[in-house]
């Protein structure tokens, strides 16, 4: 109720503000017995981290994850998997101001209205740290649904007006952990990189897309009314910091189509021979890759001065402090595929609770 | 959890398939003692209708709703409203040959995959019909909402490549009545309706955005972390027929511009200069109109022949028969509304439940 | 939310008061597929039918019901199944005075404080006509659960004072359903219906209880923590109207022993030599036969003056009429199984869900 | 689903494992800005401790709760509250033997069959310690719920076949806490502590019960039908670990009584002359005190040899070790209390959801 949990049957609850003692969460559904590996945890924790490059924030934090229940052994006991994640590298400091002051485009002034509280320190949990809890949960989801044959793969395709076109392939995954920005092209990625670059000696900030494709999923799964596969994606996705847009499959540019260039037609087996519907048709998977792309809109705090109000509603500027992002996608890789992992492995129990 | 329920305090539970004996829904949380119109309701499923104008399925359906539950002499009694439509124009006939064979882009593959039933008759739940039961529940959210100042506007903006971009004033929803595409401009709503009638023609169809425009929500509602108000919006749209893409304030144009010019600055008094954010930020309402876009793709039934398969899955082919809309956008309007209403009403519920 | 919603994955929504339109519900989780006889469920009815025995309500309602979606040709099509039985027998006159004066321990003023609503025709929700919504749901619970080789059996075990502590075998069905009171006993029936009998003469009511044995049920159901597989079905026993008290196994009774004789010895295969436990230790099933006891307090209306209020909380007096049961036990046999069915049958949905 | 949360809008996920890491939970539902005391929590959690006194088990834990976000300079935030209590007297060697043997009327059995897991240490989530998470969050609750005036107070009215029937006032609670047993009165308290001595002595155990009484909550809290306000605080106290009964207002002894005595006569100003309705009439609350009775089986370990089986389903005895309770209600007192103030608080902010 209080929109700190996500899923019905696998299901997180996240906690943690960014400048308390701790963020953390708590997994449920995991089947009893399934293997979980600490290390590819860490491994996703790492791509999520600060201070992985020169291109985004450099606040450096271990982000430590300690389990405190669920596992036994390397293996899940079917009961609730807890974990925290120290907060170890506060400057509540750079706060300071803007505990009277709300920084324009931030959740700061939203925020006061909702809780009427004086813990601004960081954002309390409308900080992009809470996506720490994401992303050990997605990690937890990737090994299980690794177990039925379902990948989830996300990628940067497109940084500022620079965009990347081309045809996902799994090979491509290398390519992409092998540049900052997480681009399946180096050639791409060299340019957005650039443009990142340049943006942040602006003392500015640039928006940024991903695209995600699952694989493996078999027709099916999914329902038909208010739970349609891709309405839960897009709200999952949605639910991410500085994200504006989700579109599946063909999304705004299938507005302009007609019928007759649309529709995916059958062909012989059960695919299709185009995949204008992104993998879903009825809010039910087809068994063709599903494929959506999430937009973020460009970091709201920026070394400029702005024009703002003071927490007396009254007119001041304010200017920038902080280690932020100047571009969110290259450290949103890994909570996109996160969120869509814990989609996905839902609507795979889901599906299990409604046959004999 | 077989997701046809939505919401949480205010919430529908909605049944029926198009070519059973009824639709109809289930409705909880409305407080007692409030009003409710019938006429507003029945005014809200007219312009859902089928046959009320040239440009929208002839199908020809009363959809007289009855109440059976949860409302004595107009007021709200505080327990569920149960309501039921029946259907009276079925024509199964039109279904005979869909029985065996897959439409494509159509939920029936996927349908039968889920469900592995032989009921195929009109889509089962998979059919807009369905929908009925989300505009009533709307229609009641819409009555409450207007108690607490609240309004929830839709309106076409884009049919194929048209798009009128012009600014939405309440003074506009006449002219928006006023032409069958349900567009607040009558130059652009005739060169809409021509493409429309242009591509029924050819036995094709087109597709659409509809924009909507939330005023007077306080500053304060949604939540942080899952359930950002817009993640909600953007779930309950994507669970509309046809649906591929949603957009809040800037959208996927957000993704190309830097923060200095995203952002929006705080005017003395606590509103924005521009509304970038559309309405929300952090996932929490700021005051100013909550303000998004949503993508449908071309109706996938045409009136020519496709490739397909049937449910052995060996190739056939396949022509359109029944009454079907060449686009979906104009009787798509109160739909959008609907849901929009439903979710803002189930927000506001569940911010009185965190107040002492 | 408002709580006319029960079970997680098999999941019924009730809806509809005494002396409105109709009574009915939606009831989800229902695999596809499966076969549903109307005629077992009529039969469940006739069993909570008033008017069916001189030691019952005489109010006479033929309680036909119609299903409006979810079964095509005679099997569940994995969609929600709404049904409705429509209210015929009304008699508002009966209830003209109690609309200004508060029944004594009935469900009157509580509603009203509530609600704070004129509509007190009949006790509105929180008449025991709503419970016609959850046999229907029971009686489908039970058919899928017959599937799975789980019965569900309930019984009268006292009225009154008089107390039936045999053992309960499959073959006592057909003794109880042989006489009015729904006893495994014929004699002790014989008693207890001449009490029923010369309370009502006295314009009296009394108290009873009843038992339930479900069998079939192997080890492993239910949940460790909150949701025990009792500490649900005791929560669905005290939703009943009149229950006052729950006990599973042992129950009280297991207060005055100690551990030596209580502790159920395990027998070589896994049953226990004795059931104290009532087939359920730490919240989940061990394979014996969950065995429980409900206690109905007597029906609130009586046919003599009694001290009360009026709406202005003013003291007055006020004498039953309408048709009352002097004692709900018989009548509440087939409510219990239902709800118990629900149970169960939601607890083993659930357990599906959590195996890959 | 998986049934470790408890609660809708005041809402507790409990995780932990008696012999892992840590026990500890996350609250939601917390209105910002509510001041919550340390040392009330600590307070609540030494009556549950083990140790306490010579009559419970010697398990000697400090039980330190550390809290890892929501609150914020000793005020609520709001936002989830997640707190951690690390298990530091472990002694796993004494689970050593039965990770291959059944201790009967145990939850080992049972546990095995639904996990098929090898996590045996200490009963894993059927472990008592997993109610410390209860104790802080219904310490929690107790704490907003004072805010209202409204007050939670349980005691031990029996132990075996010593029955205390005494009237509870309020001032009793220092008599009550002045005895290790948890009695309301010095005299019965000495011969149920005598009764314990002896139990244990016998290396036996016993069983008894706790009344608990709830007051200030004004009429009209609950709901009519499934979410009846005693049927959500049955489940509560069903799911406290070897709870066999829950009775409300006159329970079983209801059965036996005619309606002209048990009706509940109201008085001029709306309080009721009796309270054989426990304060709940309908599922709705009518002002009157909230009167319940909880049935606690004896414990389970015992310190004799007890026929029973290994997990080859093979005969076999045991004989008890470990640090156990002889008998468990007077620290169970504290865990009846918390589970109240969690269900009384749900249905508070639940009715202040309903209200426009």
């Amino acid at each position: 109720m209080a929109g700190s949990s996500y899923g019905t049957i696998f299901r997180l609850v996240s906690f943690g503000e960014s400048h308390g003692p701790a963020i953390g969460g708590v997994v449920e559904g995991v089947p009893s017995g399934v293997q979980l590996s600490a290390e590819k945890i860490r491994a996703e924790l790492d791509r999520r981290r600060p201070g992985q490059s020169a291109i985004v924030s450099q606040r450096n934090e271990a982000d430590e994850v300690e389990f405190l229940s669920g596992i036994f052994e390397g293996r899940a006991t079917g009961t609730p998997i807890a974990f925290v994640v120290r907060n170890t590298d506060q400057r509540p400091k750079d706060y300071k101001e803007i505990e009277h002051t709300f920084r324009p485009s931030h959740a700061d002034f939203t925020y006061h209205q909702k809780y009427d509280t004086s813990d601004h320190r960081g954002g309390g949990r409308s900080s992009a740290r809470e996506t720490i809890a994401r992303v050990v949960a997605g990690a937890i989801a990737k090994q299980v649904l690794a177990l039925v044959g379902i990948s989830v793969e996300a990628f940067v395709d497109q940084v500022g007006s620079i965009r990347w076109e081309g045809e996902w392939k799994p090979e491509l995954a290398a390519v992409r952990e092998s540049n900052v920005v997480r681009v399946p092209d180096a050639e791409t990625a060299a340019a957005m990189e650039n443009l990142i670059r340049e943006v942040r000696k602006d003392g500015d900030t640039i928006g940024g897309c991903i695209r995600c494709i699952v694989t493996g999923v078999a027709p099916g799964l999914g329902e038909p009314v208010f739970d349609k596969l891709h309405a839960e994606l897009g709200k999952a996705m949605l639910s991410i910091n500085a994200v504006k847009g989700f579109t599946i499959g063909s999304g705004f540019s299938g507005v302009e189509m007609r019928g007759s260039e649309h529709n995916d037609p059958f062909v012989q087996g059960g695919t299709t021979a185009t995949n204008h519907s992104g993998g879903v048709q009825g809010g039910i998977s087809n068994g063709m890759p599903i494929d959506f792309r999430v937009a973020f809109k460009p970091v709201a705090t920026i070394m400029k001065e702005q024009q703002t109000i003071n927490n007396y509603l009254e007119s001041t500027t304010i200017t920038g402090k902080g280690r932020h992002d100047p571009c969110v996608v290259p450290r949103a890789v890994p909570i996109v595929e996160a969120m869509a992992a814990m989609v996905i492995l839902d609507f795979y129990l889901r599906d299990k609770a409604t046959n004999l």
